[in-house]
């Protein structure tokens, strides 16, 4: 017989599991939006103007099979070698039980930023823990929720001392011991502020003429200091101290608060975070007392919810970029929190007796490994170290370099005469040997006693450390995967409900993509290997940039930056360079329209430019005249503007072009935030449309996970003329100026957006990105009459995200943005953006990843909460005394007495919410102000935990 | 200094992860046993006369990263070919969410059989999906949960056929195109029981002389037919007609129903469950609704709970082993759950147009493969083929089945001159042209064109199936991952809290024992792969055994049994196979005590034994008495005793080897069910106190996860005499008397239980034992006086389980075991065993895993319901309306109106009960027998899914 074929395409990634919508689905909506074909939509709502004439060329879509194929032929080029070359990243066991139920988990890694706190209970106190875990090693007061690296959390350290030090001076002391990536960061930061940077033995250190300096606490070659007599003089003088420090050895040796340091910085990357080739990893930040409102970054603290229980949130939320914009020297606006749960899970799980006898064990074998060199005649340079030494090998180097490639160990090059090698906790006694043999050495791994440590005593750690009870619990796996569970079933993540936040694109993480980042090929990867050992990164990397270049419209790409911050700042680092390469030292000037976000300005401000704000026209767009009328009075002073296309407030502006032409015709470049894309990707490219430099943020239109608040990453697209100034680094070579630690910023997850391109292919991609405008066009339609949408494009559509005004209903009922999001809880779903660019309104944004069922089911929630407001407007029901006031309810609420105005039912179940399936948050209403007024920021005292540890 | 090292060993997995109580927990415990050590109490418990002599000789415990390390050397002895072997296991594209989020996922792999309801619904729902998806597809009424493999769900249908049918013939016909394993293993169950098995061609088949017959279909060469007109014969001659067909080739081909068959058998392996070396898979069974109180295994049903909303559970529970006990011609008593849950939501996730649509795609591709090899002049075998053809090639075979391993496929050599070839869905077009090439054809894949299929219209399917529209939601990722989620919440397991079932060992499966199971080095390995591309699971079997035989004081073992109870039914085979070899013709009698699992007289009963029932004392005990007059009684007829070592009440017995040796004394083989070897590990081992064989329950004792079900792998150990008579397998040589489809049973996996070996080492695993036992003890203490326990050993003690007796509360308060069972549920606690080994009691086995915060709180929670049962008896509070009737309490309950004579807040937190993190049961209790009266076996209609579809 003749073979009729289904025309069904069971392996088509795009549209059978990516995108949400099934083609009967989209016809519905399609109707409902009053248009004939998804194509007719999407030229109402993307100006002819910007859209880019070819298709995207990339070869057919992979499969899901397929895809792990590639990858693991990609991943089989990666060779993973014992490292040993330290400089800031060890080798680390992951405990299983937080890989398979923390990392590899979706209830955590898809979960958003703890910004709503009554859906984040879980991950908020995990990263509390976190924070006393860093408070406590560093013997530190306030700990913050992390940051992106080490290297830039030095450099937040130091703009952080310039901040709050009462000394008037310009200067910055670097101890020359530091790794040479955190010196190099913190040289890229200081230079565009104004801030000279003296690096120098700390036994040179002239504290009258600084305002701050900072350690490495061991040094990068292994030396075991005690800065207190620095930290003491730097005080005299009114300067700050600042301390570099390896949690690990704070285990043991005396920490950096018994030292009298101001800050403490470092990573948390050896508490069970892979190495990845680099990141991501959490950086800590911790300070005293008095410095916490200077601190950047994110702050877990203590508050009560509405019926006085202990609750989490985030303190102290007004962050520097948000209310110093434009006189922010910082821009910090995210965390590794998903990083820093895992290393905060790591402390839980050891315990401090557990992290102690890690650090003896690797100390114990270093001390081995020294007596060996020593008895074999080498001269080990640190009189006193923890985990890393360096040897003097004379012209021997380059041989016992090739011999430890033979024993498949990587030693670290020091200089051309020297070798360091530092231990750590999967050093195994097989290796302690073949180092032996490695310096042509035969000894056995039994042949030296560990009795015997040369650390004085007074170098040592007399305080205790992770004496709350948290990291006392009964740690059998058992025990411990409970207590993961309970704490992740508290929040509501991607994997429960839509989080239709604007600007944040909660799309798909798919298994598939999440698979290869924790194989060990790509998570057992120093990033200062040889390159003949991570030929699979660097193809994987040369493939991304290629594919990413082609979809942006760009020339070149740096992966530098770890988010979409640190790739505005190191795009318009770019930029700079490139005007002073030209000798137009003079252009400073950078344009932003008032709607920008916070980091836009911030970021400016951190490259030393000299932000000018311009109007928008009621409408929300850049107001064209004000805008040519600032460029052209900057003229030769124009560096750069800098916009977001679409805008911020969800629209594709028509004038793009023209915007892009003024800033051009002075001599100005223009930088596109990339934080839209996931509405332009496959219809039209910023490099295309006018741009020089983007950022694109792989953790929004990418794939990346969301991870309850990093990782992320930015990296950077840059036009042809501008890809020689792009960030270098010192290990791959090329120009300086890192805005990393590693040179590749984060490619342990790299791997999560090249899977989704190979996944989607081109008309994947593009596709996706029209299916993301009909669901938000879709939503804007539906809640039509209920809600004003503020902006809209000149057919009457929005983007991919619509802003929903809800301010006149302060007036008409007394109910705030806030209740709604409150509310929308019951419904079971996370808030849409709250009060951005717009204060007062919702911005929402579906994704493509949303089915029409879910997208109902919000439309009929925030139906729903229309009608009570209109109960309110209409004295229906009481004003104060209603479902949205007392929102989100509990079960606390149900179990309790009753004496409201309108059922149990009506409370707990409005429409939309899941009857079987509801979610349930743990608190009521969190008490804002109340957590700001008793800021406690380390995990409260005992009788809190009594549940805990029921 | 001198360096003073911390005693505390991070990673010591036995003591740090995998056993519950901390040293100092353990203390405390210990006092309130008023014992001074854990030694002392274990002398107190475990006889002197059975303990072994020397601790168990293992090396070293391997850390958890020592561990992978190892895994991973032998994984990677495996070498991953491309298989066309066919013959029952198919490649197999496991969509990556299904893999994450079911088989990596706790949630899911910890869960225990549905026999609770309230507890069970995620995983009921889910496997109702498969009842309906195997229904469906076979075109049959009623479909059950599963069944071990499809070797034996052949057997079983065989003998179902004998239960039901009118003929009286005891003559079975087997189709010769049956794949070779389901022929031996069909023929090594009816041996025993009589039956005769004829062997061949179908179109010969003289119906009247027979009972049933079974066919293959497609057959195991790859041909199609239509069995209609000897299926019809079958039913003239009152006889019953079985199919064992692929459920792939179902979605194109006519299904058995509409053949008019009577029972349809098969694997759904080849829906996403990797091969894994030949398990494990979850085979099906499916028959006409007449047939349905005949057939063996699980079977979900539809019922109502409390409120009259619908609610599964599992239907007829009363089955074949326990009813008919040593008439039984059925011991199964577990299912594939895990399997079988990954396979409906394959079909979930493709639907029927999916499953159809890769159907096509592989006959496409094997239609062009057959264009291929015929314009290269082979003859091909099947006229009409789906996905398998067999290739004469005469004196090629060599040539090219090494031309094919060169190519890295595996063909399968069928005879001295054919090659089977079977394509599947990972079939990729490269390997296609790889077929051709080692034929030494150099077509490429373009050349044929596959508009064409040579099966015509009259051998397709016609009927239209899976239109349920569960198999039609939307299909995105999103959606799906959030539906496994909403389901997964439903259910109450290991993953949230303490699961005290006796006699199942409910203990940690921890994660890194979990990993290696889905590294593809293990699960994409074809069971009759060749031996040397297989080094590695050989290597891992090899030790597993040596390591489980030093264990056990055996010398042999045998990895086939798929569970316990083919582990019991193998080792009694066995020891028949010992008495024939010795002209023991007459050795008949199986004694077995009358407290002894049901299955062991089902087990004995197939095996063709007449059981002899012993007694007990009223303690307990076997009564010595009893026994020795019966063993005497049967002199030269007794073939064996089964017993349980401690016994199924909770105690070491000190008679065992008396026990042992009066069977001996009459030539008798003592069979030692190891369900309770948990007690004994490192202390006694059965095969030195007088057993001659035991089954192991590697689901139980040595931490294969339950999987909500299913799997399980009772391999079983025989000492030196016995170790000739071992099942066989035609793929490993060897004698006959298969007992499972698969050489090694469900060896993807056995690295659970070889990775817990060596994670433990020898006094790991003895002191897991020790606190198993103090665990249990410590229970038994503080439920003093509430309960009484009912079986003890000499010095008071029980072993690691015990029995409390609460049939006293019938009568005092009219409260029934299942009234503690729901209310345990309020508490958050999944019941201990009710009602056995004794009706009305509560059997309790904490494991050594389970904390004492853990234990502690499930104590409170029985003194709080013993408190409850006390204020009924004492008439404080409603014989009727009570917290304890009413229970499990549900968010229902409280939404609704409340007039019940306590309050919500007593309803719903007693002691032990969580506050936050309550686990809140979503349905009340469900109404057993409404479900019996009323059996809904497959989905329910669409109005009832309103929900699920939100």
């Amino acid at each position: 017989m003749t073979f009729t074929p289904t025309d069904y395409l069971p392996y088509d990634f795009a549209n059978r599991r990516h995108i949400g919508p099934s083609p009967a689905e989209m016809d519905a909506m399609l109707e409902t939006l009053g248009v004939g074909s998804l194509d007719e939509l999407i030229d109402q709502t993307v100006p002819a103007s910007i859209r880019q004439a070819d298709p995207l060329d990339f070869e057919k879509p992979r499969s899901e099979r397929e895809l792990i194929f590639q990858i693991r032929r990609i991943a089989d080029q990666n060779e993973v070698f014992t490292t040993m070359i330290g400089q800031g990243y060890h080798g680390t066991v992951t405990p299983p039980a937080i890989q398979r139920n923390i990392l590899e988990n979706p209830a955590w890694y898809t979960a958003y930023t703890p910004y709503q706190p009554e859906i984040s209970q879980g991950r908020l106190e995990a990263l509390l823990n976190y924070q006393t875990m860093v408070s406590d090693l560093t013997g530190l007061e306030i700990a913050n929720a992390s940051l992106l690296d080490e290297a830039t959390a030095a450099a937040e350290a130091m703009t952080m001392a310039q901040r709050v030090a009462k000394s008037k001076s310009k200067t910055f002391f670097v101890d020359e011991n530091c790794h040479p990536q955190n010196i190099d960061v913190m040289k890229t930061r200081a230079a565009p502020l104004g801030i000279e940077v003296i690096v120098g033995d700390p036994e040179t250190l002239d504290a009258s003429a600084v305002f701050g300096a900072v350690f490495q606490y061991p040094g990068t070659h292994g030396h075991v200091r005690d800065f207190t007599g620095q930290i003491a003089a730097l005080h005299e003088a009114k300067a700050l101290g600042i301390v570099i420090a390896d949690p690990m050895a704070l285990t043991l040796l005396k920490e950096p608060g018994a030292m009298g340091a101001d800050i403490a910085v470092g990573s948390t990357q050896r508490f069970g975070v892979p190495m990845g080739f680099g990141g991501p990893h959490a950086a800590y930040m911790a300070c005293r007392d008095a410095y916490k409102r200077a601190m950047p970054g994110r702050l877990v603290g203590v508050s009560i919810d509405a019926r006085g229980n202990k609750a989490y949130r985030l303190s102290l939320q007004t962050r520097e970029q948000h209310i110093r914009r434009e006189k922010a020297t910082s821009n910090v606006c995210t965390a590794q929190a998903l990083l820093a749960v895992m290393a905060s899970f790591y402390a839980v799980f050891h315990g401090p007796e557990g992290l102690k006898a890690i650090a003896q064990r690797i100390h114990r074998k270093t001390e081995r490994l020294v007596m060996g060199l020593e008895a074999g005649g080498f001269k080990v340079e640190p009189e006193l170290f923890f985990d890393t030494v360096t040897v003097e090998v004379g012209a021997l180097q380059g041989v016992i370099l090739a011999a430890g490639v033979r024993e498949r160990i990587n030693f670290r090059k020091v200089g051309d005469t020297k070798i360091g090698i530092a231990f750590d906790e999967t050093t195994r006694e097989a290796k302690l040997e073949a180092v032996w043999r490695a310096f042509g050495l035969s000894f056995k791994s039994a042949d030296f006693d560990a009795g015997y440590s040369r650390l004085p005593q007074e170098y040592l750690r007399t305080s205790d450390f992770l004496t709350h009870p948290i990291f006392h619990l009964n740690r059998a796996e058992t025990e411990m995967m409970r207590y993961m569970r309970r704490l992740a079933d508290r929040d509501l993540a991607l994997d429960r409900a839509m989080i239709p936040l604007g600007s944040c694109t909660m799309k798909l993480n798919a298994a598939v993509e999440m698979m290869p980042v924790t194989w060990p090929q790509f998570s057992n990867i120093h990033p200062f290997a040889p390159a003949d050992q991570v030929k699979g990164y660097t193809a994987l990397i040369k493939d991304l940039n290629a594919r990413l270049c082609q979809l942006t419209g760009y020339d070149a790409m740096s992966m530098q930056p770890n988010s979409g911050a640190q790739g505005e700042y190191a795009g318009l680092l770019t930029i700079m360079a490139y005007h002073r390469s030209r000798g137009d030292e003079g252009r400073k000037v950078c344009l932003i329209p008032i709607n920008a976000h916070g980091t836009n300005p911030a970021s400016a401000q951190m490259c030393g430019m000299d932000v000018v704000v311009t109007k928008c026209t009621d409408n929300g767009d850049i107001d064209l005249e004000d805008f040519r009328a600032k460029a052209e009075a900057a003229g030769d002073a124009l560096a750069a503007c800098m916009i977001t296309y679409p805008s911020t407030h969800g629209v594709f502006e028509e004038t793009v072009r023209e915007v892009c032409q003024i800033t051009h015709d002075q001599g100005g470049q223009v930088y596109i935030d990339g934080a839209n894309l996931n509405a332009m990707v496959g219809l039209s490219k910023p490099g295309e449309i006018g741009g020089d430099v983007s950022h694109l943020n792989l953790h929004k239109t990418f794939c990346i996970p969301h991870g309850g608040g990093g990782p992320g990453m930015g990296p950077i697209g840059v036009r042809a003329h501008l890809a020689p100034f792009l960030p270098g680094h010192s290990h791959t070579g090329g120009r300086e100026g890192p805005v990393s630690g590693a040179p590749y910023g984060s490619p342990g997850i790299l791997v999560i957006p090249y899977a989704y391109l190979l996944l989607m292919g081109g008309a994947g991609l593009t596709q996706a990105t029209k299916v993301a405008i009909l669901n938000a066009n879709y939503i804007a339609k539906r809640l039509e009459g209920a809600y004003d949408v503020l902006f809209k494009g000149r057919n009457g559509r929005v983007a991919h995200e619509c802003i929903l005004d809800t301010r006149p209903f302060d007036e008409s009922a007394h109910v705030t943005v806030d209740d709604i999001a409150k509310r929308l809880i019951d419904n079971g779903f996370h808030a849409p953006t709250m009060s951005w660019p717009v204060a007062g309104t919702l911005m929402v944004e579906p994704t493509e990843s949303e089915a029409k069922a879910e997208l109902d089911r919000f439309c009929d929630a925030m139906l729903a909460i229309r009608d009570e407001i209109r109960a309110i407007e209409e004295g229906k029901i009481d004003a104060e005394n209603n479902p949205l006031k007392h929102a989100p309810h509990t079960v606390e609420d149900l179990v309790g007495d009753w004496d409201r105005p309108y059922s149990r039912e009506e409370g707990c179940y409005p429409a939309g919410a899941f009857r079987v399936d509801k979610y349930w948050p743990p608190v009521n209403r969190v008490d804002n102000a109340w957590g700001d007024r008793h800021l406690v920021c380390t995990c409260p005292p005992l009788e809190d935990y009594a549940e805990a540890a029921e």
